[in-house]
């Protein structure tokens, strides 16, 4: 079994990166090869939603998931690849060349400390692409630096809004209410982690419908408050406590996979 | 309606870019702001695939959803992404970042000419992710460079093997034969393209299972053979025609819609 | 007067932009153009000290700045320059040229929106160099691109560790057992900020000597346990409490000339 | 003789690297580390030529040359540096970093598989410069990459159309009118391959003389028709047949020579 | 020891690396692994000061440097990083990615010859960050290209006019006078190694005052003859002389020290 | 006429960029749109030339023809790229991606100012392809920052040593024994421009023969001692003032024509 799971811990301090020192990173090292990588955008997310939405849930989950795994969780990446949403005040992006380099450096320092499998906990579809990208061409640094676990080196990246229990979890709740972004699922994971958002949220006129995403000025043009088909009035704080407690199963189970795969 | 269609030709020779003059170019543009860039990649596709496979199929794919429609088609880009496959000889991969530079550019050269609607058409999963992060960079450059069709400018990523009716289609003949990487119904349409290659053609063992993807050395080492679960033995150039046609019909519905969509 | 200044919240809740939603944003442009980003890193802080050190800080600072001022904060970067500390596990570092595109996209992107007084609260030394160099590519990029604020726009690093009153209130602490790295002073606003860091702390034997920094291996030959002529073992909470106290006071004075000048 | 010539094959079939599989290479390798590139560019070629003339010709010479030698041939780059003809429509341009970094990467990928010899054959001027400096900078990476034929790895950049014979050729057939863009040469090398081209020339006025390159809209100024000093009027099939044998003779011997060198 | 110091030559021949042959270089890293970069900038010093002020001024206190050590000095790389004063006719700026990529370069390549201390005397401040910076990637490069001398490489930046003696001397001989760009004492220094300036400096009206730099534009609209509070017209060449010497003598200690610490 | 000519000048004083300020830049522009670039390498010439020959000839060179025609003289860019002599001590290179940024960069900054013309001499073959290239990058960066001067910026590339009646000089007095590096009349420049360099020269053996240029290993084994072909000990400091005048009398022309052409 090429990476240990150390199993599920009481409080998220006992995972968190951040709160480590480097010995304790060298001691985890002997016995477990993965690590967790939230990745968030921050960006608009429609008249009501907190701008924050997908690193306050990628980082929610993350937290999540580490508890009951035990495997370290780093700092969130809370900048992602939002360039369609910049017509819209707040929204912070990273170009595309952008973000692969960044992830790129990430993967490469971890996998220099020995790390073999990097999970990244995704909070924003328009990351997908990006972060896949990133995963080949640290591939080939790995090699081309001639690190030692570059040919055990494995990258994983599990979007949460799209592991199947959520989703379906998501269908049950809102149906076709759901949309695509501004989503009551992912509205509802932030109402439960942030509550002063709660205030926030009141009944919305019906929302601009899906559809495929281009520039920003026709991203806004087409969706004027933000919303693709999306009523995230529908969402509550207890919704996302459940929401966030599906995800942290489902992905828990993902992770597993993913560390002891051959 | 933003972008007319021209119609039905009757030789690829008059859809090809390649053959076109630019005052022709000037002319078409009149009528017609959509334009076909076939994308492939240069990489093995198995013991008996050819390594151009990615390419061949997309050409042809393009060509034939040319023909059908009247749409321009540029030549092909016959490298793409290909990292993974990097441990067989003969694949030649752009990393990433190169690749995303390259379908930056020649949507912004496209860009700078009037073309408001770029419909990629891929034969090669690989590209997706990198393709995606190029459109992201190339609205914002059309936008920073000041280009007039800026904000009416969309692109679109068609990956013909993965069209409902072709994976249907690719089902009905292979069942679970199919696999991921050198299927057989990508192969297939290479016999119906290139016929040379159907005597290189033979019956294989069973292929390493799919799986995930991640450096070329771990991909070599888990598909000694280069297949990812399939049999591509199966393939036969009457069922290439047919899935092309597949294909085709498919990807001429996906343009159409793109074409006239507000 | 180019930027007024909203004055005093009473949480921190108010003043995150990640709990904002972009009509908030908007509106708060009416009346400020101003606004702060935490810039930390992820690294190596001896053998007690935190990894998350300096975006802890930095993200603390940031935030009592933001209340005292009503000033938005922006979601921390947490990954910075650390190249130096890599031999140290834990270590994740962007390179320089990275962290340079980052900051100039995260400008960029708050430039769009008309924000025109981008300050830079940094928790790292490693920073201010690239940061330095962003801002001077920003700027041009802003020019570049054409934005309206291009010609107003401003951006200040304030690298909170470096502030006077903070620097006499360390010495008053720590006198020469500050050192450069894993400084008691910054140990202890980590302590004041995440109680569980307290109870690994520990008497330390005494430190290798400050130095020039260069290559990581250097680095780690040079200072085998991380410190740089630090003592943070004599860090208390309290002392956090005060200095991020001082911190905040000498930070919004800063802002408060920044935004103010003509 | 560090790298021996297979000999003539009949059919292009045999030499296109497209079509074979990886066993195939991995056996070729055994016995030639040589291998074709073609190159071309998809620009404007006046008001009668073909957009894809530097490509379509590039792949022509190379296919012949292979045919020839039975050296593989790769698939084409149809895409090259045209920056100065972007003000025509159709013309599709890497910009000078971008086809930089595809023949890097190109070279880079054949190098790892053992090829030792990579041999450009190149249809368009604007593209000399840029493979200049890639084969520099693919030398670098082969060296800091620990490639194992790093200090063996060769590249040559072969320009048909600048072939003494070619060029002699030209001058016997069309004297001064052969001017250096859209040249009766390289047209009539179009006419040869691509029969209905044929239908479209026809006579045109004196063209604008060849001179310096500049911007694109200088370069549309000056050569408001987009030809340079020359008379593609003049072109016939029969010359093309005749001087696409002409390279292919020479273009042969320069890559047996280079093949054969210590 | 590792770089002992070869000692006084008689004239600035006999240290410039411009003047050697390579088996003279090859002789000199047998007993001293050490060499001076000079870093300048090309742009405006105010009305009557030489836009070429901080390449002469660096070039001038590195030959100096030289002369006293016998260390060598490698020609001057003239333009740095001077975007914001490129309002100002005749500046001639490398962006911050570029001078970081060519301080790099530059240090990879001495180091590839076994160079083991790069000691860069700079004239402009706002090569500082990017130098910093680029000393970083440098270090991550030496190692990720196995360089023999990777662990052992270091990197110093020295800015001339930073010196303690220098900006004492500075102050006796000028006090508040000297401001911050434009100063009497850089422009001193170019009177005595260019005595053709001394012709044109003139008494002016009092600068705009010192304060923070932010775009062209803005640079300009503040300080709208390019001073930054300094009275140039204080400068004399005996001065320059003297202050050179002053340069040099502390620089020459800082270098020795660099050379020979362990 | 686009840009007129000042006209002869008594000492290079008058012309040197670095001696200007920059209201006498502003002034200068009001007559004349021209300006020279020198651009030189520091590498191996051979076991008695200079490692600085390249950029000593292409600025002295400059300066003679800043002097006939009275065109500015920016500071000579010492260096180029040169990884082909990398395995000889002393050669500093910047990869060919480095240097086309630098030229993009010092291009694009005259450009802002209102420079029309660009005249680059320059003293080394390996910079030639990296330069071209970078013209066509800045073409396109002028245009899409709106630069006014964008349309009508013309760069210009003037080898001194490739000029016909260089050439024609150096063959009568070197016939073959020319060569291709560290050629005689390269050398007997810089004897002309570095007295000191007169004492180092001495007989040599045959040199290697002239060749293709790959790697920097290829080359000194083809190449021990980093002579292609040439014997340099035929220069003298005759030859080498003779051979300056050549060269500027036959750039100072070819300047005239650029500057003049409509």
């Amino acid at each position: 079994m090429p990476a240990s799971i150390p199993g599920p811990v009481d409080s998220s301090d006992d995972i968190r990166l951040a709160l480590r020192s480097w010995p304790e990173v060298e001691r985890y090292l002997e016995s477990c090869k993965g690590i967790i990588i939230p990745l968030g955008s921050t960006e608009q997310h429609g008249p009501t939603g907190a701008i924050g939405t997908d690193a306050l849930t990628a980082e929610a989950v993350s937290l999540a998931v580490g508890r009951r795994s035990g495997v370290l969780v780093t700092p969130a990446q809370c900048f992602g690849m939002a360039e369609h949403h910049l017509d819209f005040a707040g929204t912070m992006s990273l170009q595309p060349a952008t973000l692969l380099a960044v992830l790129h450096d990430l993967v490469l320092s971890l996998a220099r400390h020995g790390f073999e499998r990097v999970f990244v906990i995704n909070g924003h579809g328009g990351n997908i692409a990006t972060t896949k990208a990133a995963f080949a061409q640290a591939h080939g640094s790995a090699a081309s630096r001639g690190l030692a676990v570059a040919p055990r080196l494995r990258c994983r990246l599990s979007n949460w809004f799209m592991a199947g229990p959520v989703m379906r979890q998501a269908r049950e709740l809102y149906a076709d209410k759901e949309g695509q972004h501004a989503t009551p699922s992912e509205i509802a994971v932030t109402l439960a982690v942030e509550p002063s958002l709660q205030s926030k949220q009141r009944a919305l006129p019906d929302p601009a419908p899906s559809g495929p995403i281009h520039s920003p000025e026709d991203f806004r043009r087409r969706h004027p408050d933000g919303r693709m088909g999306s009523h995230p009035s529908l969402a509550t704080a207890d919704h996302g406590h459940s929401l966030l407690e599906t995800a942290a199963a489902a992905l828990s189970e993902d992770l597993q996979r993913f560390l002891s795969e051959a």
